[in-house]
């Protein structure tokens, strides 16, 4: 399908088009005939002509189903181009959407998680998000701040006459209220980003233990569910899978160079990133063998950086050698289980025992509100500071002024996240991650 | 874009659809609203509803046009399997407009063509006979012939009364224009094929003369318009270039391997295929160096295989030493063009020289009718061949019975071709060679 949107959309399309008048058409409706270029017919199309402002972008749009192949679709954007349209760069359907006001940025933003979405955790996030629940909380808090601001403006208009418009209790209690909910929102970050993003686990453990083949065990199992994603990066040591609609996306320690000193090896600084990111660690030992001060070295580096784990013995195919009271030790409170990359047994326990650590979070339900970037989370954490500044000047009985100062600092923080206030460079990064045809 | 097709299309989108009322829709009208499964929201999309017998099947056609991406496509399809949907079989789309008489077989086949094509004659080629010229022409001939056909049958109901409806002298003038206008189509195939599959180029020469480095040139300078199509199985020694609209699939046969004995090496069954399949040959001599046996062996092998050929002197950037005279005596009428593989020159003129011996024959123009594919030339000459039967009954004065037969034969051949007449086998066959959506 090729999408034309803007003021001469129509006019433009109507000289291509044999097959009725679309520049009388009212809009949400489609039409059938060929697109021709001159004489020649080029393909036998359906067009759907949408009227300015009810389109995706708000502008005069017309999308044409044409029968499809690359060819063919080259062809007909070629001609279209001829007629004087131009290439959409990347995301400017959703950037002109926004700037028309049909959709606001964290929904525009949302509009990209949908299309990149893997798995049904980030299809969730992102379609709740496009919904506007989060947009509608920040619209009103933000109207809120600009009813406490225009009557502390008023109040200062009538300083000389010293009257209060605003209970200073009153404001007190809705900033507080306020701060509250942006708390909760902002606790909702880590969810959400696990959602969006995916649960990054990485599998560690000492040479030989069998780690790339606890992974490919893992990775067989749940891979059919997962798709690539044309242009993601993907490193060569990392794999992904779903588990209970989440992504997960593995990294296998044994990938990274390893030097031959044991805690160099952990040391080593690929796999400290990779540790440090790290959701989720698997730390595998080799059950058919005594354990080792390289396993103990390697327990103590990972444990150090206060992750989630879960240790896991392999090889329990064969007679179980390791000191399991000793693991237990080791790893307090922390989930074990026992596999066999060899024999393929053990795996929908590990499986069952990620998910619980994992999702016991829960992945958000309809209608909830979650944070899924950095950028949100950010302005809402300044918007927070910002409030309280004005709260503790008011409890203070400073003037207006600084109240007002710093309520105008929480709009603006506030307003990032909707694209009220926001710079085009931060606008034109945002739009640039869209694919071409968004 | 997600279509669904059939009597229960618009009920069961119905059933996830939040935004209005479809099932009331008049057809050719566009919705807005969101994709739900239960009260979860899975996509914001815009439906087109096409009402039954206005839509691309003929049926009740509802298009769902979501935000993209794979996961979220998947996540909408299986949401309407469940549902009571099913997914489509490869074609089945097309398959369902020609059962359901919204266009013949040979548009059908038209489609697959569009989709597939990967050059503009290619694409014209399809365009044409998706518009219906072949259709309307062979539908002409067959409602001559089904006239015909009845009249004789009248006359052998009279048989007793010894009545002639119809004149001999004109159904033999009318059979006669007949197969004239099957042989004009008949010739055109040639062009036709030529355009939906592409000419297929050999380049020939004894070892090192550069037949590898002469195919780089070529492909550098022109591979840039021509598109892989996903699935098409590539010979590692085949390259596809577009020269003036025209696909040129080009075997370079230095990657086919060669024995030790000259004689041998040319008679390696591969290199005997490829040529017996070519198109035009590109026959490649060293300029630097004096012919060979070798060279004349292959001259001698190639020629007997009567192929347009085109001579290539490569290496011209250094001292020419091979006998141009009887290059141009073992060639006669053949082009000759001087290249350096080496400093790139010479391939414009080449390409040139290549365009010269091929679009002599020209790409058709719109309106044109040719046939591109075997299937419809076999059916046609069958046809041609049951006429000439017919003829020449008439002509001896024999019964109606005999000429009404091979009418009738010559009625289905031409049935074939826009699928009035085939079996099952053929049809499924035909529409299993669609990509799964068309």
């Amino acid at each position: 399908m090729i999408r034309i949107s803007g003021a001469d959309a129509i006019p433009l399309v109507q000289r291509v088009f044999r097959g009725g008048d679309i520049q009388g058409s009212r809009g949400y409706r489609a039409h059938h005939g060929w697109i021709v270029d001159g004489s020649e017919p080029i393909d036998e199309v359906v067009l759907t002509v949408f009227r300015t402002p009810h389109s995706y972008t708000g502008e005069d749009v017309v999308e044409i189903t044409c029968h499809g192949g690359v060819f063919l679709g080259q062809r007909i954007v070629e001609l279209l181009v001829g007629q004087g349209a131009r290439p959409a760069q990347p995301g400017e359907f959703t950037q002109r959407a926004f700037l028309s006001g049909r959709m606001d940025l964290c929904q525009a933003e949302a509009v990209a998680d949908l299309v990149q979405a893997r798995t049904e955790a980030s299809r969730k996030v992102a379609a709740y998000q496009l919904e506007g629940r989060l947009s509608e909380r920040l619209r009103n808090m933000r109207e809120q701040l600009v009813k406490a601001c225009s009557l502390l403006e008023i109040e200062l208009d009538f300083s000389e006459e010293d009257v209060a418009f605003t209970s200073r209790t009153e404001l007190i209690a809705m900033l507080k209220a306020m701060k509250t909910e942006i708390e909760s929102i902002v606790s909702s970050f880590d969810r959400g980003r696990v959602c969006r993003e995916g649960i990054r686990v990485v599998i560690v453990g000492r040479p030989n233990v069998g780690k790339s083949s606890v992974l490919n065990c893992l990775v067989e199992r749940e891979r059919a569910i997962v798709t690539e994603v044309p242009g993601t990066t993907r490193d060569t040591v990392e794999d992904v899978l779903d588990i209970g609609g989440l992504l997960f996306v593995v990294t296998d320690t044994a990938g990274i160079r390893e030097s031959e000193d044991v805690v160099e090896r952990i040391g080593v600084q690929k796999a400290r990133q990779a540790l440090s990111a790290a959701d989720l660690v698997l730390l595998i030992f080799d059950g058919s063998e005594a354990l080792t001060d390289e396993d103990e070295a390697i327990v103590h580096t990972m444990r150090e950086m206060g992750k989630r784990e879960i240790g896991v013995i392999n090889k329990v195919d064969l007679r179980v050698k390791a000191d399991m009271k000793r693991i237990k030790a080791w790893l307090p409170g922390a989930p074990l289980a026992r596999v066999s990359a060899l024999k393929q047994e053990g795996f929908p326990e590990l499986i069952q025992k990620i998910e619980e650590i994992v999702l016991a979070d829960g992945i958000p339900h309809a209608g909830e509100v979650v944070l899924t970037r950095v950028r949100h989370r950010d302005s809402l954490s300044k918007a927070k500071a910002a409030i309280e500044r004005a709260e503790d000047s008011l409890k203070m009985g400073m003037s207006q002024e600084f109240v007002v100062v710093d309520l105008r600092e929480a709009l603006d923080s506030l307003g990032e996240i909707t694209g009220e206030t926001i710079t085009d460079d931060i606008l034109n990064r945002i739009f640039s991650e869209f694919c071409i045809g968004k």
